[in-house]
């Protein structure tokens, strides 16, 4: 792992999970503490990243591969990290990321049958070997998930509800991978009560970082 | 490698070497003697690659890291072998590919530094092993092929002198390794004389595998 001087936060789970309102509810709490941050999303998060972005969510691609795909989505993260995440990093800020790797693990990996082993690998290279200082893996039943989400999907999250099964299925075997660094929280509790451990968690990190 | 009842043909070599000329002047040979063949391009070649080329090729994305173009290209390759390369080789068909794997290797391993034992660990995910049965290379002085090139360049193409120097010798430094598959050819031989080696070539590969 890379060393830097800001804090690099992950939030990750299946569709409807609620982790893009407590990425912001988090950016918004560190901003009234004065502590500078930024929330980048994936795949995305910079010109060229938005540009692949776009390719992988256009329904039209019907026809796209898991490898094809699982490139794409690694080719937008290399570009999120060079030119965002380890800058950022680097000016010692929190840095607020709506998925990272362990998404490429449960959707191309668990969801769609790609190796893990070779997504790690693949990774490596992309990521230049930067890991998240904390993830919080926010576990919903896929259902309700896409009960939340609504009837405007784009070409992910469209496919069957096994396939999301298979996904929450690989999300929990990271966070029993990696216990320190996956924090995995129920989501059906009140949008409060979730966003009331993360707080405490990323205050106790950025004691720790001397941040606060 | 992958076992097919077709011919698998691709063409390598720095900016205006001929190799696209060539590989025109060998499906129309081809299709004269009556032998199925399909002519494709990297990267692009279907529709999804096609898309990732735009990414690739334009000259506003002057931010791309080396990493995120390696994984461009491969995304774009994997789409294509999946969706053209496989299917038309199953067909018993002649595939000629303007570029290939060894690009990759050249450009982006050689001509920007990334390392050659990752792109070909990712080449061989994005492309299931499957291999060339004949690699032509067209060898040319860098400064002469940009010259031939003309003002109109892309992204790539737009690289100082010395990067296209790195490329041609990465080529090279291919060819001295793999022999048997690669045959390298001066590119300052005259069109019809650089057509008549690549032509003999194929005809006997062509004979061996029970085509003619």
């Amino acid at each position: 792992m890379k060393r830097h001087q800001g804090l690099f936060i992950t939030f990750e789970g299946s569709e409807g999970c609620g982790k893009s309102t407590q990425s912001k509810m988090l950016l918004d709490h560190l901003e009234a503490e004065g502590v500078l941050a930024v929330l980048l999303r994936e795949p995305g998060g910079v010109k060229i990243s938005e540009k692949v972005r776009e390719i992988l969510l256009d329904k039209k691609n019907t026809a796209m591969t898991k490898e094809c795909e699982t490139l794409l989505y690694m080719a937008a993260r290399a570009q999120l990290v060079e030119e965002a995440l380890l800058p950022e990093l680097k000016k010692g800020k929190v840095v607020i990321l709506d998925r990272f790797l362990d998404s490429t693990v449960a959707y191309q990996g668990y969801g769609c049958g790609v190796d893990a082993a070779t997504i790690r690998a693949i990774g490596l290279f992309a990521t230049q070997g930067v890991q998240p200082d904390v993830t919080f893996f926010l576990d919903l039943d896929a259902a309700e998930g896409l009960r939340r989400r609504g009837s405007e999907r784009d070409r992910i999250e469209e496919r069957a509800l096994e396939y999301h099964q298979r996904v929450r299925r690989g999300y929990q075997a990271i966070a029993e991978e990696e216990p320190a660094r996956v924090v995995q929280i129920d989501g059906k509790l009140s949008k409060e009560s979730i966003f009331e451990i993360i707080r405490k968690r990323v205050d106790l990190l950025l004691r720790e970082k001397g941040h606060a």
